[in-house]
């Protein structure tokens, strides 16, 4: 178990070892432990390898000019110059709320960036300036559209952070598929078989079989089958798709450069790097910010008392990371095995402390 | 079988009857003949006779004044004073564009309103500036978030228009549901039961029962039950419900009064009307229009040459609308008899001439 301050450090340190400036590697480093404090390991320490990696093929670049190339008063684009993509993205997020204070809303678009973590990191940034704060990522493709057998969405996530007053806040952040990737890898892992309805064979048949990616499968989009809405989980990930890969400049569908240096970039680029997009929408542009947040405990406290299934809890977006929080702020942070040995090996590599426990 | 100017001119008649000034009455029309024409009957010519009712019950108000309540220069709340939901959907989608042209981007909130028909008419309206349009509304409660057995949220769709080059328009249009209710009416009158996914019993049991909704039952999110993801179908479903009920001033959740006059108004209201919510993204405060729209054809090429599932095509959003439109707008427009009966009916009280055919 680690403390947050320890691990945070830790991550700092790696960073500037990197070749980021303080200021960088302490942005980029915060969305890594928020990561692990809402409890989504899959989006922490474990994905450190992974940038590592890329900064020793030279595939992340940790002296970026993160820059806007192209603005309007309500919106931006944004070239991440190939930082690491919880810089370029935080930096994007930022400029979406100064855009917002001006414009009542704030648009950018990013390009020339890659994995930026966890979405809901951005979106809970508008929060505390009373806006409502939007982020998506396009992904590296694992997703057929509708009837077909070819890999050409990512699993595209949207997070969306709404203020509300004595109530926490409403913070949604899903994936435009039924499940993330790190099921099927978690299932495969113990030998077990998941639900139909995620994943499809090579030629379009529905499996069970979580390892069905390796045999040519692919994942398919929320909904699962058509008879059950899978052309609007393709939608919606194609939307994703054209907001943070067409117009940000950056790749999108079958095009987005892999996020693990091992894999070869794309022969055909059609942009630069992975795209993000992020909104900021202040509240007062549309109403006394008060009378909303009022208006917003109103709605998750109906939502709240909804008649449960019997047994069951219900739910508002972003309770269970809350809770999950709060409580991983007390305890501390589990780092799985194998996670810690990677981590003391880029410790080792990098010369920094890191302590195995 | 009709005419598109016959039904056109028909029902602008209709609406001047019922007090609409001429501009208003085509305006409203010609949403109506739009969904006839994309073959969404649904929310076509069947919805007269509820706009006809709630007219008669002094629900909507013929000569509204609708209005800008609150703004910025990138947004607006609208106060659609109980007009037809077309006609305040249509000025607020001309405001969201308005403001786009001087903002980069316009959004729209609008309270005080009814059921707008197809959002994807008034995304739709985008294209012409070379801009993004986005349409959503809430609707009458249906549909228990996960884990509840009460019906708190519309099938709230979203609609999304993105300009291209050669290629035709992307245009998404979904409910934030499996399927749209219209579909269990069809399944509940041939007397054959829907797949699993779609519905719940009054207990939150599986069910088959397209009638069910009359037995206490409810709708299900997007996603099905909870291991396919129906939590991201209700995030999705309740970010709608925010953006169009709870930022407008309009209701929202389980206070949104209902579209048929024999139902009564709830007791509590939160809020005034429906809500609905618009976005224009004017390409060009992202990068060149035309370069955008070239990479817009390369995406929608790409994703219409995947590979397709033995048999199966590989669609585009928008594909299937549009082949009607094209159909349709030749070979003219099928109306079902009971309909025609009720044309008939509001026609012969109003004092319009209406052919039966």
């Amino acid at each position: 178990m680690y403390t947050y301050d320890y691990l945070l450090s830790f991550t700092i340190q790696v960073f500037e070892k990197m070749g980021c400036p303080t200021r960088d590697a302490e942005a980029a480093a915060k969305v890594f432990l928020r990561a692990e404090l809402r409890n989504l390991p899959s989006h922490g320490m474990l994905r450190m390898k992974d940038y590592f990696q890329l900064w020793e093929a030279g595939r992340i670049n940790t002296k970026p000019e993160i820059r806007i190339i192209h603005e309007s008063p309500s919106t931006a684009v944004v070239d991440g110059d190939m930082a690491i993509g919880m810089l370029a993205a935080t930096r994007s997020m930022e400029i979406a709320i100064e855009k917002a204070k001006v414009s009542g809303t704030g648009w950018v678009a990013t390009q020339n960036s890659n994995h930026f973590g966890i979405g809901s990191y951005y979106a809970m940034m508008a929060l505390e300036h009373d806006m409502i704060g939007i982020a998506m990522t396009n992904a590296n493709p694992l997703v057929a559209p509708t009837n077909s057998v070819s890999k050409l969405l990512g699993t595209n996530p949207i997070a969306f952070a709404v203020p509300s007053k004595n109530q926490p806040a409403f913070i949604a952040d899903f994936s435009s598929t039924p499940i993330a990737r790190g099921k099927l890898a978690v299932a495969a892992r113990k030998g077990e078989k998941v639900a139909y309805g995620f994943v499809q064979d090579k030629e379009g048949n529905p499996s069970n079989d979580p390892d069905i990616l390796k045999e040519g499968g692919t994942m398919l989009p929320l909904g699962g089958d058509l008879e059950h809405g899978s052309h609007k989980g393709y939608a919606l990930g194609a939307i994703i798709d054209i907001l943070t890969g067409v117009i940000s400049g950056a790749n999108f569908g079958p095009f987005i450069p892999p996020n693990l240096a091992f894999l070869p970039m794309p022969k055909v680029q059609v942009g630069k790097g992975m795209g993000h997009f992020f909104g900021a929408m202040r509240i007062d542009a549309f109403q006394t910010a008060d009378v909303f947040k009022s208006r917003m405990d109103k709605w998750i406290d109906t939502f709240r008392n909804a008649k449960p299934i019997k047994g069951k809890q219900v739910l508002i977006p972003g309770d269970i990371e809350r809770e999950a929080e709060e409580r991983i702020g007390k305890e501390g942070i589990r780092i799985l095995p194998s996670i810690v040995k990677e981590l003391k090996e880029i410790a080792d590599k990098l010369e920094v402390d890191f302590e195995e426990k």
